[in-house]
């Protein structure tokens, strides 16, 4: 019996399905969107509000607080928990992305990689189990295994050779996951989830999330999609990866976030997403509304004394208006980028509860065709 | 008999005084700090927040709004309390200090002042009577007239033009007040204020501390100090002028707001104070505390996981440590200035809360040298 993740209920029309994560700080219902809390914040928004939101679960990036703060300081201030003061679940990423995404130079072997600072241009060196360790030694609630992220490519050997390296780090995070774990009680587990990757080549694909499913991780990740391709291919792609996972685990997409891929991943039985996009746009002016995405310097807007969305029931769309908002964005003010990123991550937040709730009524196939029609 | 303002209590020790201003949003406990909303919004916190906090008027600045959004959509939007959803007092600044202190190119003559807007560069006259009606039009619950602010000089005839003309607008600006409040209830009344300058030269804030007493204002302001010069010479000015005010009207020291110059401002019997200091020192990492200022990117914060001040009853404070406030701050993110901004406010509405305290209980002289001592 998995004592980390249950599943409630799973529809009769489409791979979607309802659950319950257990960790050591709490239940997460799943599916689940995770805000992304980089650098042990979430951008523009006072975390402690967002219990009340209904968020469950944050996201923080060993990359970014490795370099900043840096781990010896967190661990001193009790953990990512105790340094932000989150009691709730909090996911590491491994800094895989960041390491790839970030860095002009960089060495990569089969031990580890070599990256640079981008504070102040120092080397450092990440072997898989630094990974694990530093992910642990933060108190993360769930750890994942560094990965070899690669960009959007059609080259069957590159593809091949990182996935391969990626699945012999998976074992080695894995086993020294269990290491760290033989040493704590049985409430104080970290969870560790390993990635599969491939790019878009189906065989590959296909290997990978056989060779992750088959070893013993709590959790399987999809990494390297939606990095830059159509979404089309995305879908084809996770669809396809999906049907090769352990459905006894969940299945996280790594770095989706908007509203009409979560309602698509979700019904191809995707589990757990984190995307910055939410609180990104949210800095840009835009908002997201079951009508679509508005931006709120629009001239039409200037005018228009009702909130951003009337069904609404978050903090910003019951105090504040649309003309208001448009009136701060333009002025530069900060208070824009807060409003905004309590409405956008509440309007995730009730998509991914509203999910559930279809799933668990056995409606969620016309949900997700309705909220569509209405979005797109 | 006054229904504007009423003293409760003068210190015998002093000429603090405690007392209450009515206004058509609610009473505001004297003495009083406005945190200023410049633009309609205080910049980095919900004010939906700063009720809670204890704050019980805002400022708003006449020059900005008039220039974005407008006063038209200001009055479209239910006035200034309807368009920021704001329930308490109001006191908007008649744009004075702002014409002078933003524009190197302008115009001025005894019917008003010509400017430059900042945002598109577009020329701009404001007659006192504007200047009122606008204010009128926002809602405003205490207008302020139009005043001519001149850099700090020695130039006694620079200095009394400038007083005689701004005392020539300040009969204009109250004759406007009375012709709009004319026709409104008792309860709906908008307070206007007369604003005394004259420069450092004592003779003419004589002359103008008992012109402005003898019109029928609301309450009287003092402008033209904290323009530069020694804060010794503020108090000298304040002291004297405020000697030759009517003290059966509220007195307001206008952009002062530094703890000690509030303590000092108090003792000499100033009832109401604004400043962008709190808000501003927030965005730059400072922090008041009872032993001083601290700027919190100070490598001695690197380790210390306690809170800005442990006596300090602020959300910030019972949330979040110095040590991840400091990272938040080094991380340039948003969260940093949102929380100094919480708590640098907390501070200065607790300081003032103490002052009444004191001023109530005739121990408002050792209050201010005890809290001068540990904060110096």
């Amino acid at each position: 019996m998995n004592e980390f993740f249950k599943v409630l209920k799973n529809d009769s029309m489409s791979r979607a399905r309802t659950g319950n994560m257990v960790t050591a700080h709490g239940i997460i219902k799943t599916p689940v969107f995770m805000p992304v809390g980089t650098k042990a914040t979430i951008k523009a928004i006072d975390h402690q509000n967002l219990s009340g939101m209904g968020c469950e679960i944050i996201l923080g990036n060993l990359y970014h607080l490795y370099l900043q703060p840096g781990i010896e300081l967190i661990k001193k201030a009790g953990g990512l928990h105790g340094f932000m003061n989150w009691d709730k679940s909090i996911l590491t990423d491994s800094g895989g992305f960041q390491v790839f995404s970030l860095n002009k130079i960089r060495k990569i072997n089969d031990d580890g990689v070599e990256f640079k600072s981008v504070i102040d241009g120092s080397l450092h060196f990440f072997t898989p189990e630094d990974v694990i360790r530093y992910q642990a030694d933060m108190g993360s609630d769930i750890m994942m295994a560094l990965d070899e992220c690669i960009p959007f490519t059609e080259d069957a050997v590159y593809t091949g050779a990182a996935a391969k390296r990626t699945l012999k780090w998976a074992e080695i995070s894995r086993k020294t996951a269990e290491s760290i774990n033989s040493t704590r009680g049985k409430n104080e587990m970290a969870r560790v989830f390993g990635i599969v990757q491939g790019g878009f080549i189906k065989s590959i694909r296909k290997f990978c999330a056989e060779s992750v499913s088959g070893m013993d991780f709590d959790g399987i990740a999809i990494g390297g999609l939606s990095v830059g391709e159509e979404r089309q291919k995305t879908l084809e792609i996770l669809q396809y990866t999906s049907e090769f996972t352990d459905r006894l685990k969940p299945l996280y997409f790594m770095g989706l976030g908007d509203p009409v891929g979560l309602a698509d991943a979700i019904y191809h039985g995707v589990d757990m997403f984190d995307c910055v996009m939410p609180t990104r746009i949210s800095r840009m002016g835009s908002a997201f509304t079951k009508n679509g995405k508005i931006n709120i310097k629009n001239s039409r807007f200037e005018q228009d004394f009702g909130p951003i969305e009337e069904s609404c029931s978050c903090h910003t769309c019951k105090n504040y208006s649309r003309a208001y908002i448009r009136h701060l964005y333009k002025s530069r003010e900060i208070l824009s980028s807060m409003l905004l990123t309590i409405h956008n991550l509440q309007f995730i937040f009730d998509l991914v509860e509203n999910a559930r709730f279809h799933i668990n009524n056995g409606t969620y196939v016309k949900f997700r065709e309705d909220f569509k029609k209405n979005y797109l």
